[in-house]
């Protein structure tokens, strides 16, 4: 069903981007006209005449929830150091948008612990949305460029104790614009994995169930595609492993590849990044994962040597996607450990933690 | 001056090659002639038969250089260790070459040492064949592929005082060869660089002059445009710096690019990597640096915490280049330090050696 504008029901409501179109449509000054508002000006207005409310674009709504999600998880993990604070920063691109970096460094639980939001406003040049057009046919395929917009939250732990497993956790919202200001394309994605260094079964059955019931709660199909999907795209090559025991992945999630609309697959994130946050704490406060931890092997190794721990960065060959050529390169490589060995040759000792690990990186298995 | 063959003076030798290729042509059986042995198959008989002589071809002799340099090296880096040996472990490509990698970790001196060398005999398909003749005119661009053969000997020192620099050098050979075991085009590239975490003048200026000296044995326009070379081809784009210090940099070295014969050029290699060890244990093992990197401000750092180390690598954005899809990963890794750090939004104290480190990361600088 679609509207009297032709857009189809559960669409990006644009009515205070019209408006403020209207605004700047000065008849007094016709040559004004050409001086149309950037989509970072349309939405800086619309935050300051009206706020975000459950009706405004998607833009402002998912900064809206990475903003407030950034700020629970801080809460939570703070909570759970039990002192040191997150060090805060807060930049902007000179072309428009900007992100705030949380980071806590050398804490009692975490060795670094970060978390991040970004929204950055651009210009697409040619070839780029040529390459986007394999998945997203609502693409332009005739203009020079294509204003957009991007953001997305990310969240990674590594924690001081090697028994304690990595987190990564990463949700982003993409969108293209006309001239007008309304969306020309658009699409979800992100996922959350875990990278233990030291297998623990309880701790990844517990991680998988967590995510599968948020997925389960949008949509019976999706835990499996996406595990299956987090197991390829995390598939480090040149070691012929994974980077952990997996998650979920999802990109490129629009109407055509999900039969769904903006606003039945927004929920999706806010769902699985709010659930998993409540189950967090779990690997890393409770008395009881403290007792495990504190005997495991990382711990026995690690007191072998000066700095004895495998850490999973190690195995990962870590990729440093740098997306954007203007990025804040700090926010971007806080996402590494504060610490990282490479031995040579290392050889896991037969049937422990480790051993059983490097058989689950070379061959992904299904936890639940 | 050309011989009989229409060959330049000074090429490669082919004699040995040539008498092979007869002994497989056997009159009794013609179709036997279409199984012309391999480029791999050729240069093991050539050294079955004759060993390998000052008119050996460039492959063999190239093969022989890397491996008396290197066995070379580790005699040497032993002395400096004093106590520890490098593990030796021998490999094998199924397609023929393999190679030697020695690494000597957790030592006295040395946190890592590696040493490595290749020789690997291929198979070039025709797109990476476009490629290279953008700078190697000599290659033919009417095949579906080329035989190749490509050597080389890598060193990485990564020591465990933080106030010691970490050197790197590399030398390589490459060549293709025609279908009956003629070069078709042949190059030599390669480079040696300085890495400290700590700027210490006099090291870096030891260095330099170190090999300038053994480029000016050769030509004395190398130096100059070799040292450019490495300060581009080193820059951490993402960083705005450079790895390190530098030192010099070249590679596609051909008759084309130098105007010098293969027979001119080859000696370069052994010159530069031979003068270059000869002073090397200069930063390791004597008692004057000892004292002075005994109480620098790396070791200072490093009590205030558990491993307060800013690794070279922290800076350098390390790219692992994997060359060849079915590379042994191990050998490639092993240049990777044991240990690495990585502070969110560190800032080095003011006018420390570390500052003044990363001026001259930021701006290189003429060090001689």
């Amino acid at each position: 069903p679609a509207d009297a504008c032709g857009r189809q029901e559960g669409c990006i409501p644009r009515s205070v981007a019209d408006d403020l179109a209207h605004e700047f449509l000065d008849p007094e000054h016709p040559e004004e006209h050409l001086e149309a508002p950037t989509l970072a000006e349309r939405d800086q207005l619309a935050k300051r005449e009206s706020g975000v409310t459950p009706t405004s674009s998607m833009r402002l709504r998912m900064e809206a929830y990475i903003k407030e999600q950034q700020a629970q998880i801080e809460r939570e993990l703070e909570k759970v150091e039990g002192g040191k604070k997150f060090k805060v920063d807060t930049w902007t691109r000179p072309e428009g948008g900007g992100g705030i970096s949380c980071v806590l460094q050398d804490g009692a639980v975490f060795e670094k612990a970060g978390v991040n939001i970004s929204v950055v406003y651009g210009s697409l040049p040619r070839p780029a949305i040529q390459r986007m057009r394999a998945n997203h046919k609502a693409l332009d395929p005739d203009v020079e460029s294509l204003p957009f917009f991007a953001s997305g939250i990310s969240l990674v732990l590594h924690p001081v104790n090697p028994n304690a497993p990595t987190v990564h956790l990463n949700y982003r919202y993409f969108e293209t614009a006309n001239a007008d200001g309304s969306p020309n394309a658009w699409w979800f994605g992100g996922g959350t994995d875990l990278t233990p260094s030291y297998l623990y079964d309880e701790d990844t059955i517990h991680f998988h169930k967590t995510i599968k019931n948020a997925c389960d709660a949008h949509d019976k199909t999706y835990y499996t595609r996406f595990k299956k999907w987090c197991d390829e795209y995390f598939s480090v090559k040149h070691r012929g492993e994974t980077r952990g025991v997996g998650g979920i992945f999802f990109d490129d999630l629009d109407e055509d590849e999900t039969k769904k609309s903006q606003e039945e697959l927004f929920p999706l994130l806010p769902g699985l990044s709010g659930q998993l946050l409540a189950k967090l704490s779990a690997y890393y406060r409770t008395e009881e994962r403290h007792a495990i931890y504190g005997q495991g092997e990382g711990v026995a190794a690690a007191a072998t040597g000066p700095i004895c721990r495998v850490q999973p960065c190690a195995r990962s060959g870590y990729e440093l996607r740098i997306e954007h050529a203007r990025a804040r390169i700090e926010s971007i490589l806080m996402s590494l450990p504060l610490t990282a060995r490479w031995e040579y040759m290392h050889e896991a000792e037969k049937n422990s933690r480790e051993a059983r690990l490097m058989e689950v990186l070379r061959k992904p298995i299904d936890w639940i």
